[in-house]
Parts: C-alpha cells; sequence; structure tokens
C-alpha cells in the first residue's frame, strides 16, 4: 500500500509569501488525509494537481488560523464541485460552530455527508479506527487547545505460499493462516505450520504530526517507534525563550523528542516567518537527530518502507 | 486628490488558479478602502506590496465565500503585526457573529479598535460619512442579501485667486468666497463676486461597486453619472438563463445598465471558471457601451479626472 506525505505549507502565523500556512497530506493508498488546512490550501491542492475529491478525511490539530482558515473554502468548493462521498472531519471543540455559522450565513447546503469527530485535545485518544489504519490524537501543549495526529496502518495479514499447500486446500484453513494460526486438517490430522506455509506480514508504519507544542517530552513515550515524525521548529537555538513563551519549540527541541523516541526520520516546519535561511534550524536538529529532514514547499516524503 | 481602484481578484466561486476571487482596493489619497476580500487577498496585498495598515475601512458585499473567506485571516495578519490604527468594517448582518466566533475559539484579542457597521441589504443608505468621501449602499438582487457600494469624494472647495484681490483681504472674506458666496465688504461696500475670484471647484468623482447581482435595471437611477463602474459579468450571452438563474448578470446586462446609468466607464470582472478566453465578454459589453475594460488581476484604474 502507498503511504507517503506531502507538504503543503512550511510557514506560520504570519503571511509569507514563499511559504504557505500548515496543510499536510498523507496518501493512503487511493485516500487521502489532510491534515490541517491554512488559508490557501485548497488553491495548493490545485497547482499540485491534486483531486479533492480523494480527500476521505480531514484533521485539523487547532484553532489558530494559520491551521484552518482556509476549510470554509475547502469545504465549500467540494460541495460547488458536487461532491457525493462522505467526509470525516476530526477537529476540536468550536471547529463545528465555526462551520455551520458561516455555511448558514451563506446559504449553503452541503449535498455530501460530513461526519464530525470532536477531539478531546487533552488525552491520547483513538478517535477513528478504519478497515486499514488507525488514528490516534496525541495531547500537545500550545496557547490554546491542541492535538497531533498519529496515523498506523494496520497489521497487514501474512501471504499464503500456494504453492506448498495440497491441492483444494480448504479456504477457511487458509485464512487460519493468513491470520497467523497453525491448522490441523480435521480429515488426516496434519498439522501446518504458519511459519512455514506463510510469508510474514510487513511491519505495520506510522505517521505522527505535532504541530503546534511547546517541548514536550511527555509525548516521547506516545511516539515512540514510529516511522515519520513531522514536529513543528518554529524557532531555532536563539529564540529558546522565545519558544518556550509562545507555547512553540525550536529545531532541536523536536531532535530531542525524535532522537528520545527512536523515531525513524525527522521533518521539521512551521518555521517562523522571520528566517529566510533555515540552515541553523537543519545543522542544530540533525546535531541532535542526524535523520532530520527540513520541510519545503511540495515535498513528497515516503512513510518507512516503501511497498510495492 | 489620488483616486483609483486596483483589482485584486476577477474570478468567481470555483477556485482558479489564474484568477482570484473577488477583492478591491480603492485608494484615496494615502488611506485604503477595500471592497470585499476572498481567501487569500492578505496574499494580494503581499504581492503588490501593498502595505495592509493603509486600509482604514474594508467593505463586504455579501457572505458568499468568494467575497469574504480571506478577511478572518487579514484581520488576524493585521493584529498580528501589532496595528493600532483604528478600523471601520461595513458588512451585512451575519459577518459580526462569523468573525466573534472564531476570534473566541482561536483566544485572538484584536488589540485595534474595529468599528463595526451592519448594512441594510434591502435599501440604499449613506452609511458612511467621511470628511472626504461619503460611502452609500447599493441594493442588489442575489441569492441571498447583498448590497453593492458607491463610494462619491466630497465636493472640492472652490480654488481662490490670490493674485486679484486686494491685500489683507480679510479671511473670513476668502472664506467665504471659496465656499461659493459673493462678498460685499463691510468697509468699502465695493462687491467681490465668486466668479471672478475664484477657480470653479472640480467635480466630485465616483466609483460604484456592483457585486454579485442579476441584471437590475433600477440600479440605474442609483448610478448615473458615476465616473467609473465595476458591474459583475459571470457569463457572456450563451449563459443569460444560466446569469438569471444563478442570479448573476452577462456582459452585455453590465454594459446595459452602464450605458442607461450614463456613467464615464465600466469594468467588468467575477468571471466563471469556464472562461478560458473572455473574448466574448469583451466583444458583447463594448457592442453597448464601448467605454467598457475587462478586469485583469492588478489593473489599476484611475477613477474619474486625475488631478494634481
Amino acid at each position: 500500500m502507498n503511504f507517503e506525505l506531502t507538504i503543503l505549507g512550511t510557514g506560520s502565523a504570519s503571511p509569507q509569501l514563499d511559504r504557505n500556512p500548515s496543510a499536510f497530506l498523507v496518501s493512503l493508498d487511493t485516500d487521502l488525509i489532510l491534515i490541517d488546512c491554512g488559508e490557501g490550501t485548497q488553491y495548493r491542492l490545485l497547482e499540485h494537481k491534486i483531486k479533492h475529491n480523494r480527500i476521505r478525511h480531514i484533521l485539523i490539530s487547532h484553532l489558530h488560523g494559520d491551521h484552518y482558515f482556509g476549510l470554509i473554502g475547502l469545504l465549500s468548493s467540494l460541495n460547488l464541485s458536487h461532491r457525493t462521498e462522505p467526509l470525516t472531519l476530526i477537529g476540536p471543540p468550536g471547529l463545528s460552530e465555526i462551520l455551520s455559522v458561516q455555511f448558514e450565513h451563506s446559504g449553503t447546503d452541503i449535498a455530501f455527508d460530513i461526519q464530525f469527530i470532536e477531539t478531546r485535545p487533552d488525552e491520547p485518544t483513538l478517535i477513528l479506527d478504519h478497515p486499514r489504519f488507525t488514528i490516534e490524537t496525541l495531547p500537545l501543549a500550545h496557547r490554546i487547545p491542541c492535538n497531533g495526529y498519529l496515523i498506523r496502518e494496520k497489521v497487514s495479514k501474512r501471504k499464503i505460499r500456494k504453492e506448498l499447500l495440497p491441492e483444494n486446500f480448504p479456504v477457511p484453513y487458509i485464512k487460519q493462516l493468513v491470520e497467523g494460526h497453525d491448522v490441523t486438517d480435521d480429515r488426516t490430522g496434519e498439522v501446518f505450520k504458519v511459519e512455514h506455509f506463510t510469508f510474514p506480514s510487513l511491519p505495520a508504519r506510522s505517521f505522527a504530526y505535532c504541530s503546534d507544542t511547546k517541548y514536550l517530552p511527555e509525548l516521547v513515550p506516545l511516539l515512540h517507534g514510529v516511522d515519520l515524525l513531522y514536529h513543528e521548529a518554529t524557532f531555532d537555538d536563539a529564540l529558546e525563550d522565545r519558544a518556550a513563551k509562545t507555547f512553540h519549540s525550536t529545531a532541536r527541541q523536536a531532535a530531542k523528542i525524535a532522537a528520545s523516541a527512536k523515531v525513524g526520520q525527522l521533518v521539521i516546519g512551521h518555521y517562523s516567518s522571520r528566517y529566510k535561511s533555515l540552515e541553523s534550524h537543519a545543522a542544530q536538529a540533525q546535531s541532535v537527530f542526524p535523520a532530520t529532514r527540513l520541510a519545503e514547499e511540495g515535498l513528497v516524503i515516503p512513510i518507512g518502507q516503501i511497498r510495492p
């Protein structure tokens, strides 16, 4: 299954011409999950030729404008384009009221089904259990209620080695093997061992999204071993005090979280508009966690091992 | 006094990469009036290097998203940039609620003064009487309450011809002449005629903004003689039925209004995304009203006669 991250916005609250506000696409097979939706996100989708009808889930981390001001426009455009596919919208308390007030005053009837799931930003929750993946919330510490998201593939099934099985081997037995149970043939008493008759399942991959938050070591156990971590890095070392004061993180702090949680790869973004160059961000983070990448507009990063 | 229109958006509801949603700047001397504020307008201001702190008035025509989804982002950015100048915001019922719900959930305290003036979209109203100009609302006929705006310079004073006056001519007498009254000198009985001792005042200039509306001949008397009329022209002749059904206008209908109202110049915009070329819009409008221009992104048009 295809599993990758596309970065649509690397900026923070102050508008910048060369950096868009937060928006991230996770593609899982043919479906897309959009995480955060700053102003103009629908135009980024057009630029990258991404069909917005493929978006089945939208997750909003918190109600600062650089993370959600583009949502009302995107939903209105989905409606204008005669969408029929349902949409799951996950976000904090208040989001539903913000949208419904605007739909009401604009006389908009949304013709597709929106399932709204309200987060409880202060506790980690399994918020969505999809046949192919789960979405958990990650409590963050920001100036207003805010949570990150952790998307995990479900463990894939073992792959059967058909060529080793007898002909007309019963389908229920195949199912048992694929699910990891040894089989004893009722008719013959013969035992078929999982290890012999199947290939092992591939490890489930995972992506975690942490924006916006102050440096928060409590995240480490929740992030343990994720394949790809996006963590905000609004500031560099020189502005560590300002990071603490505004409930943001530095690039080094993001890297510390990544190192302690033993993640596979870290990508940092949400850069303050004061930084024209990001060399200090890169150097400071990589000195702590070498597998750090800088987020760039339009960058696509595979999550975990690439699968056929 | 400088008086000109800058066009920041020529598109309509469906998002288009080469046309932005509605936003128009009227500059009056050093102050700016922003009319409508579609998604991304604050980025257009950055692109055109327009200092958003010069915006003193924002006028919203109606609550369809392509006319106001950028407002919350612009106001938030004004606040982030430590604005202190007060702002007058004029818009339809509902706008104030939409903004306050979002300020509340984002924990935003707007630190500058916003004076909100609610329009009554169904009747023409003198909504703002400024020392240098007036703003009137123009009732339009759209699917939801909607009004246009008419901005008129105040009549400028007559210019005194000092070189013709006797020395030590009393200041109160000068004031009378400038205001258009003949003067009789109390001391000598001499009469000073306005026509001889002053140059005539320049005619007051005016700009009218009509978007979105169906073809509405009732506008003609309200628009009589304005120097520049912006009128929406979502469709061309071939889609006149669709225009009527969706409460929009064709280019030809906009031109009919302009011709009947004897305006100085017409500019049309708010183009449906289906039109790649605008040749039919231009040809059909100009066949009725030759002084028609097509709106283009970034186009600047002087309003009325240019003044020193």
